[in-house]
């Protein structure tokens, strides 16, 4: 009784949650979508230039290979962001209007799903009838809660496809670029491999920092890893370079 | 009173829930893993060679700079992609461990903060009252409440980041490999190019559509769409490659 009396009152409830703050972090999207793109362009182009200069390319052709790797991948990760995004909004919108159909036409089966979900917590059907009975009053409440609870689709942001698409490209050139620039001023690309080695350790060390900051991870640890990938990535383009050039 | 009295019923609402099949399409991990490992391998190293062709590179060169590029992607997106299922699974453990603590310190808040998302959907604390006591007395169920509902955290399986991470890896050198096979075969590069990209754009179609079936889309749509980032991101390579080498 007491404690029905605390949750009604809303006041009571509503300074309690001004007061407490949650420190849950959350990166954002456009900062996930730059750290996608970085990650990967920091590190592949860097490994093809590695890889070739270790097979005895020219810096004319490590540049070569170097930029149009970067337009290849950032227009395949940037479009193919953006096709994938648009799929999951349409996905979206037919779930939509699947259970907005079916709360028309089988009402009884949504409520019971209703019942179900809050059922899973232990809840006991006296406690979740009124909430069961609240949502059949209001439709779109209800469908908003079927679609969140049950089956944990969140609406899509229309304009996120395009922003996501054109940070991932954009994130994934400026990454590129970094390992490529010492061959645009070094003819030979054994000399041009080693300023870009440095340059890049350099870039994958402070962007591995930032990312593990963003995330919530341990930043130190964060930077080691992500030099090691690149490491390693080099490493392996460089061996598959010797090999096929025997 | 008579909802409430159906709602209670406990086997008559399991009928309505097994008559009742929802089609509700999920596409699996695993599927939507050899998508992203497929839909960037079968693209640009596929590009890269093509832009590489057309700067009048050799077979040699080409499959040098292809096969170093595709061991170097497998790699980023393996092991980038494991260190980041790592890194949400310790974001889910730190949460939890958060709200745990939160459950005896504050319980006061966090039954605020379940009042607060049921009250989202429009529902009256005196009907929602009755679902929040219950779960002040279970404190697991009270904690997968806060942790689902509020945060949108779902626990992660610790194995998935081992098999996303081996399959985006191998999917990529699969999808990879099928445009660079040609230049194994045919020393010149031009003639090698021609045939990759009837291979490659066979394979994109193929791949386009059953990635719409599998997700939902439309297939024949999902072909043509795939298609057709192939074919931009190798005119662009080659665009680019043909600027580098003036």
């Amino acid at each position: 009784m007491a404690d029905e009396q605390r949750i009604s009152l809303e006041p009571e409830k509503q300074t309690l949650l001004n007061h407490h703050k949650e420190k849950h972090f959350t990166a954002g999207e456009i900062v996930r979508d730059i750290i996608i793109g970085v990650s990967d362009g920091l590190t592949v182009p860097f490994a093809l230039a590695a890889g070739l200069s270790g097979a005895n390319a020219t810096s004319s052709i490590v540049l070569t290979a170097g930029i149009a790797e970067v337009a290849a991948g950032a227009i395949s990760m940037g479009l193919g962001g953006y096709l994938a995004a648009k799929s999951e909004a349409d996905h979206y919108k037919r779930e939509l209007k699947r259970e907005q159909e079916e709360i028309i036409t089988v009402p009884e089966t949504e409520a019971a799903e209703v019942a179900e979900v809050l059922a899973q917590y232990g809840i006991e059907p006296h406690e979740y009838a009124p909430v069961v009975n609240a949502l059949r009053k209001r439709p779109q409440a209800w469908l908003d809660f079927m679609m969140k609870f049950e089956l944990g689709l969140e609406k899509p942001d229309p304009r996120r496809a395009l922003q996501s698409a054109l940070t991932i490209a954009i994130a994934y050139v400026l990454g590129g670029l970094v390992p490529l620039v010492p061959y645009m001023f070094i003819p030979r690309a054994r000399e041009a491999m080693f300023a870009s080695v440095i340059v890049t350790l350099v870039a994958l060390l402070i962007f591995g920092y930032a990312k593990g900051y963003f995330t919530g991870s341990k930043p130190l640890m964060s930077a080691i890893q992500t030099a090691l990938i690149g490491a390693i990535a080099s490493a392996a383009a460089f061996a598959m370079a010797k090999v096929v050039q025997n």
